[in-house]
C-alpha cells in the first residue's frame, strides 16, 4: 500500500475550500516559509483530517473518532465540525485541561482513556469497531497522508523551481505526503546544499551525503529532534524500529514508530537520493521558535519551529543559489511562553 | 503637494528587493488579511522608510534621523541598517527601555529627548538641520505616502477583483497611500457594504452613508480607534484639527493631528466615494487582537488589529459576495500580553 502523485492530487481538489491554502513569505533571497501554522486548527493536520473524512462517501450516524492528545484531534473536531459530523476523541489523561478546553469548543466529544497515548488509541479502536464510526488515523492512513501531501503539491506550485523542502517529522505522516505531493519521487534535482554533523551518512545512501541526483522534483530534509528520532532510527535499521521519546516537541514529534506508509514512501525516496534525514537538539528547537517570532512575526510550537531549527543549527546548509522552503507546520501554543524559555 | 499612482510604481520599483512582499491570507471565502505585521521591523513602516532612503540619491554623510518611540524608529533603523547608512533615533523619554533596546539592536544611535513625542521631533529637525541628515518623517512627506502605498499596490495585484480594503490610520500616511496605489483614487465600484453606528454619515458624503458610485478601484475604510479619531474629526472639520488622543492602540496610531498630504488625499477619497471613517472602540480592538490570535495563528498589537475589529464590530458589514481585505499592520508587541488583557 502506498500513496501515489495522484491521489494528492485528488486529496487537494477534494479538500479546496475546506483547508486554507495557506502563503508563503519569501524572507530572503531564496529562503521560503510555508506558514502552514495558519492553517484551521493551528496546524497542517486539518489536511489529511478533511480528506481522510470526505472520501468516505456517506459517513456512519455516529461520525468520526480518534486518538490524540494535540493537533490531531483539534484538526479532526474542527474538520468534523466543518462538515456537520459528530466528532469523538479519545485523549490520554495526561492531556492539559487547557487543550481539552480546547477540543471542546470545537464541539467534539471527549473521551479520557487510559494513562498514555497507547492506551487511548487501543480504547478509540475499540470504540469505533462498536459504533461503526470512522476512525481518523494521525499519520498512518493512505487518505490522511495523501491530504497531508497537498501541503507539498500547493508550496511547489507557489514556489516555482524549488530546490529543498525542510519539514519536520513525527509518524511521518506530513513528510511522506509532502514527498509524493512535492514531486520529489519523480524527484530531485541536480546539486544541493550540504548536511551537517546530523545529516544521516551511514546507513541509507543520500547520494554521497548531500543530496540529489538528476530527478525532477525538489528534495525533502526530514528533520527530527535528537530525542524524537523515529524516522532516522528507521532508515538506519532499515525497517521501522521503536524508539524512546522525549524532549521539547515530543507532544507532537513524538510517536515512537514510524507509520509504515510513511517508511515506504521515505526509504524509497532516500534510496533515489530525494530524502535526507537530519536531527536537530532541543536547544536549537527552542532557539528557532525564537528566531521565528523576533525576526519574522511568526508564532510557532517547538514541533512547527523544528525544521526552521535544522537552517539555523548547520544541520542542513544550503548551497548558493538554492532555493528552499520550510514548512512551519503548527502553532498550538502558549504565546506567552515564546520569552519565558 | 499630493502623491500620485506613479509615484507608488515608482516607490514599488525603488524598494523591491529591500522591502518584503507580504503574503495575503483567505480566511473565508471574500475574506483577505494582507499579513504586513510580517514585514521587515515588524510593521509597513519600512516601505515608507526605504523609499524615502532610497530616493534621496546620494546619501548626507550624517545618515537619517527620525523621531519616534515605536515601529517608525524600528524601520528606519532597519533601513538605514539594510542600507549601510547611519540612523540617529530621537525617542522620547516615555519610550519603553524595551523599545530603546531593540532600536539600538538594529545598530541606531538613540537621543533622548523631551518628555513627549512632538519635543522629540523638534530635537530631531533641529538636529537634521545642524548635521545635514536626512529626515524621514513618520507620515507627512511624499516619499513616505508613496512608500506606504506600495502596500495598496501589492495588495490589488494579489487579490484580483478585491472590493473594499479596510485600513488603521494614525497620522495617516497609510491609508493615504493604499488610497493611491490600490487605485481608489481612480476608484470604487459600485454597490457595497454598510457602516455601522461608527460610520460618518454626518459631516462627509460618502455615497449617501454607503460607499461606493460607478469608479474603478477597490473602496476604503479607514478605520480609528473612538480615542484616537484624528482623521474622522478630520473629515468631519473640513481641515486638519488638533485631537485628543489616549487607549491602547495611542502608541502607534496616537498622532494627535492627520498629515496634511493624508488629509488631501483622504478628503478627495471621501468627497469621491471611495474612502469612508469608521470608529471603533477599545472593547473591540482588544477583542479583534485577541481573535486573529485564536481564530488564525496572527499576532498583531493594537493598531495592527485596529481594522479588523470595524468587521468583528460591525462597524462595517460587508455586502454579501464582497471581496474585503483588512490590513494587519503591526505586530510589535509582547505575545504574552495575547492572554492577559
Ligand atoms: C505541529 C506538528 N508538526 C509535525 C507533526 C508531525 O506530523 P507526522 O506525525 O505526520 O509526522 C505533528 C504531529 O502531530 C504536528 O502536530
Ligand atoms: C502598526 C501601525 N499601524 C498603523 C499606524 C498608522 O500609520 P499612519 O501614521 O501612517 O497612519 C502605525 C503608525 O505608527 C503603526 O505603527
Amino acid at each position: 500500500m502506498t500513496v501515489t502523485y495522484e491521489d494528492v492530487t485528488g486529496a487537494a481538489r477534494r479538500i479546496a475550500g475546506h483547508a486554507l491554502r495557506t502563503p508563503v513569505l519569501e524572507v530572503s533571497p531564496g529562503l521560503f516559509l510555508k506558514l502552514e501554522q495558519l492553517q484551521h486548527a493551528g496546524s497542517f493536520k486539518a489536511r489529511g483530517a478533511f480528506n481522510r473524512i470526505l472520501s468516505a462517501g456517506e459517513l456512519p450516524p455516529a461520525g468520526v473518532i480518534a486518538a490524540s492528545g494535540g493537533n490531531h484531534g483539534l484538526a479532526v473536531a474542527h474538520a468534523a465540525r466543518a462538515l456537520g459530523v459528530r466528532a469523538e476523541i479519545f485523549v490520554p489523561e495526561v492531556t492539559s485541561p487547557v487543550k481539552v478546553a480546547g477540543l471542546r469548543a470545537l464541539g467534539a466529544e471527549i473521551r479520557q482513556a487510559g494513562a498514555l497515548y497507547a492506551q487511548a488509541a487501543e480504547a478509540a479502536a475499540k470504540r469505533a469497531a462498536e459504533t461503526g464510526a470512522l476512525a481518523v488515523h494521525a499519520y498512518d492512513q493512505p487518505e490522511v497522508v495523501a491530504g497531508q501531501g497537498t501541503l507539498g503539491l500547493e508550496l511547489t506550485g507557489q514556489v516555482p523551481g524549488l530546490d529543498t523542502i525542510l519539514v519536520a517529522v513525527g509518524g511521518g505522516g506530513l513528510v511522506a505526503g509532502v514527498t509524493v505531493g512535492s514531486g520529489a519521487l519523480g524527484g530531485g534535482v541536480l546539486g544541493g546544499g550540504v548536511l551537517g554533523d546530523g545529516g544521516l551518512g551511514e546507513g541509507v545512501s543520500v547520494g554521497g551525503g548531500a543530496l540529489g541526483e538528476g530527478t525532477a522534483g525538489p528534495r525533502i530534509v526530514a528533520v527530527e529532534p535528537e530525542l524524537c528520532p523515529t524516522l532516522h532510527e528507521a532508515l538506519r535499521a532499515g525497517e521501522p524500529v521503536q524508539v524512546p521519546v522525549s524532549g521539547v516537541a515530543a507532544d507532537a514529534l513524538g510517536a515512537s514508530r514510524v507509520g509504515g506508509l510513511a517508511y515506504g514512501i521515505c526509504s524509497r525516496a532516500a534510496a533515489a537520493g530525494s530524502l535526507a534525514s537530519v536531527l536537530v537538539t532541543d536547544e536549537a528547537v527552542v532557539a528557532a521558535r525564537r528566531a521565528l517570532w523576533e525576526r519574522h512575526r511568526v508564532v510557532a510550537e517547538h514541533a512547527g519551529a523544528a525544521a526552521y531549527a535544522a537552517l539555523l543549527s548547520g544541520a542542513y546548509t544550503p548551497a548558493s543559489g538554492e532555493r528552499v522552503a520550510v514548512v512551519v507546520c503548527g502553532a498550538n501554543t502558549d504565546p506567552s511562553t515564546l520569552n519565558a524559555e
